[in-house]
């Protein structure tokens, strides 16, 4: 299915695997060479597609090899478009004709039930599929670990849900399926508008809902912001680290947040930066600590660091090493990729790729993606850590660390930096900025990139479709300029 | 084990299944000829014994078939008891032995994990078999039911939680399971003193409990009760109808009071008293109506009425028939009697033996036991519904309705009735306020029971180890008396 955040996007996220079938939800975000990609390598037999997408599917249609039947959608009455596609149906149509009673097929809860590719930075998009078994469990613990442990997201049954990442992306966190499960009443943004979602927000008092950081800052830092009552609102972020600037601008507007650190593999819940009992009345400066920590695994959920042999570390805040997740929902293989699957779960654990450590309190810290760690005279420098004491620089917008090659030192890390419209820093201002946070222990005082070619003042820092940062454009746009 | 509810009962709840041995919970209410039968039935190799419990089982050692240890257990420090038993061992030693860490083994979700032997009136008792997986699903329902649907029992993690029905019956209905995993604070009563509970209830703000009916009226009736705070305390009713006058009475004391139905082979959990959100807003004494209902299904349940041919009967609100029943948490298995589970089984739903009607709202009306029901001139005479409406006549104690030969009828009711102490009432009486029912609409004219057998004046209505009325024995006082 190609299709925006639509009420048939959440028909079908029900009915197609219910009937027994596999529901890819095509990332539509993808290039349409990598699209035709995917829709071939999961031999898809019906393209369900939105009217705003049949240019993209016809312009690729020599190439789709499986496709048999086009299924077409719209908002629209007397929908009835010009297409070169064969086999055409309309969605409505095809509806139209069932009776409203169906009794759905009794399938194993092990059957495969959705597909999505996720994209590497290289090779092919792998395919991850999770069975109704994993959804379900999913759901329980999201259910759970949002609605039963006091001072996080209170989530109850009957809620008014929003979901603000696309469903095509790990089925949109897996909330749909909860919340539709609850009785929750949802209100379908459509295409992205600030300032439409901010006045929905208000008007339909809406409950919760999760995005990407980006997501929330252009929602918080909008001009109209202000102006509605989002203090029903409570919000999981996840895609990037939540940051304290962030998360205590929308505590300006009532909005609770909570870091939700996952990925498509993990269904996507893995850890939560959620309060424990003996936090919760603590003021509400140190709660915020709390929520944009990576964060304490959900419930049913096991989480471990380890190093490169497999031993686990201990939970001293600061053994850094490699994540690892085992939970009753993490996907049990990539599409026809028996060997990436076997990669994925090295040692009967999924391993997730990033690096981190856990606290004495239990928390989680992803200091790093694996490929975006940067290793400094053979010590690890965290980039999230740098990028959150950053961020917390009044005239800073957003920014981002990359590693850089040093004769000496291997790499060194240059913060790239997007100033605020009407504000102007320099790279002393910042770097004297990083000083008191080494000098509070916050950080490492080499951990501070040096002058002056550790940073790199940019219009934008570069994201990617579901608002993930770039890192890998920035050291291509840091190259060019020091060559 | 023969235990009472201590930290022991619980330790052992857990480990003995994680260990992957079958965890058989011996009933201590049994006469001591059905124990034996109970542990030689179920094949137990090591019996773990209170001491209260160690002249009984010393009583019937010598037709244990299959026991080969024994293990003791004692609140007492230097516990050394003079025993004819052989190969016995002291519980804290064991434990005293071993270290404290311990992996368990990976165990198939679909193995054993508990037994418990249900006594029905005729007949060896059943031992109802649970796998870990059922005692999973079940705790995983009681939670989201109980906690995500607003208005009800409210739980939460962390809460302070008092069980009131014994652990040998039903894992005391499976809440030590999801309490504990929540983190709850447990309260544990030892032997049930009305007294001692009140004042803990209060001194230790107890959350939430379970318990039948019997154990709530003796506690909110008892002389101590109004001096006590319970405002924070919520209530699962079951082994018999929660009546109103019993529900109001809680709510004058601040207990929010809400019927469970459910039986052993269900884990217990089949529907609940629980409101819907459109009766969030209403008066609680309308509430109180839905609180008391059998109600309508937990999350995962699935709960239908048919006919003798297995066609679902309509929502309608008096079409009376089978009530059968569908969980992810059933009873796959009476161990070892596979004639017995087929009968459980027919027609691939679990056939519970009660008989009532689902309501146009979805609630489940349980209007009797099957072997409780009165037939009279070819029509259902609800006996619960009887009751309910003797039972708010302010004189009476407590009421139960018997079914009695009849030449022209073949049954007609028989109302058996406890006074309050220092009250009066005749018959006469009872049948006039029968009457206002009828004219209201609530019962029909042709259930009250007819003057003068119809109303059979007791000391105290029987009840059985777990507090339900046993019928079986007032239809014995009532023929003795009428031969």
């Amino acid at each position: 299915m190609l299709e925006w955040d639509t009420h048939r996007y959440l028909e079908a996220h029900w009915a197609i695997p219910l009937y027994g079938s596999l529901f890819h939800t095509v990332n539509i975000r993808m290039a349409p060479e990598q699209i035709a990609y995917c829709i071939n390598h999961a031999e898809d037999v019906v393209l369900f597609i939105n009217e705003d997408f049949l240019p993209l599917i016809e312009s690729i249609q020599d190439q789709l090899t499986t496709v048999r039947a086009y299924v077409l959608m719209s908002d629209k009455k007397d929908f009835r478009p010009e297409t070169s596609l064969p086999n055409v149906y309309l969605y409505e149509d095809l509806l139209a004709l069932q009776s409203p009673d169906y009794e759905f097929p009794e399938i194993s809860e092990n059957s495969r039930a959705t597909l999505c590719y996720t994209s590497g930075t290289t090779g092919n998009p792998k395919g991850v599929v999770f069975t109704h078994r994993d959804l379900f469990m999913h759901a329980v613990s999201v259910c759970m670990t949002w609605g039963l442990y006091p001072g996080g997201m209170e989530f109850r049954a009957n809620q008014v849900y929003m979901p603000l990442t696309p469903m095509f992306h790990v089925q949109a966190w897996g909330v749909p399926y909860f919340a539709f499960m609850m009785g929750c009443k949802f209100i379908l943004p459509g295409r992205y508008e600030p300032d439409k979602i901010l006045r929905w927000l208000h008007e339909e008092k809406v409950n919760f809902s999760h995005c990407v950081t980006t997501i929330l800052h252009m929602l918080v830092f909008h001009p109209d912001a202000e102006k509605y009552d989002l203090s029903n609102w409570h919000v999981g972020l996840g895609g990037a680290k939540l940051n304290r600037q962030l998360a205590e601008r929308a505590w300006e507007l009532g909005i609770l947040t909570q870091s939700c650190y996952g990925m498509t593999e993990t269904c996507p819940a893995m850890t939560l930066g959620q309060l424990r009992e003996e936090h919760l009345d603590l003021p509400m400066e140190d709660k915020i600590s709390y929520y944009i920590k990576s964060g304490i695994p959900w419930i049913f959920s096991r989480v471990k660091v380890v190093d490169d042999d497999f031993n686990e570390l201990p939970h001293d805040g600061h053994s850094v090493g490699n994540v690892v997740v085992r939970t009753p929902w993490c996907t049990h293989e990539y599409f026809r990729e028996p060997e990436k699957t076997r990669e994925l779960w090295k040692n009967g654990w999924l391993n997730t790729g990033d690096v981190g450590y856990i606290d004495p309190e239990g928390y989680l810290m992803i200091t790093d993606r694996n490929k975006d760690a940067i290793k400094s005279g053979g010590e690890w420098i965290s980039t999230l850590i740098l990028e959150d004491a950053i961020s917390q620089f009044k005239p800073v917008l957003e920014c981002a660390v990359i590693g850089v090659p040093h004769p000496r030192w291997d790499e060194r890390p240059c913060a790239c930096i997007a100033l605020k419209p009407g504000e102007t820093a320099t790279a002393e201002d910042v770097r004297a900025h990083l000083e008191k946070f080494a000098a509070e222990g916050k950080i490492e005082k080499w951990w501070i990139p040096d002058l002056p070619d550790g940073y790199f003042f940019v219009d934008a820092i570069p994201h990617n479709y579901i608002g993930k940062i770039e890192k890998n454009v920035l050291r291509q746009m840091y190259a060019e300029k020091h060559k």
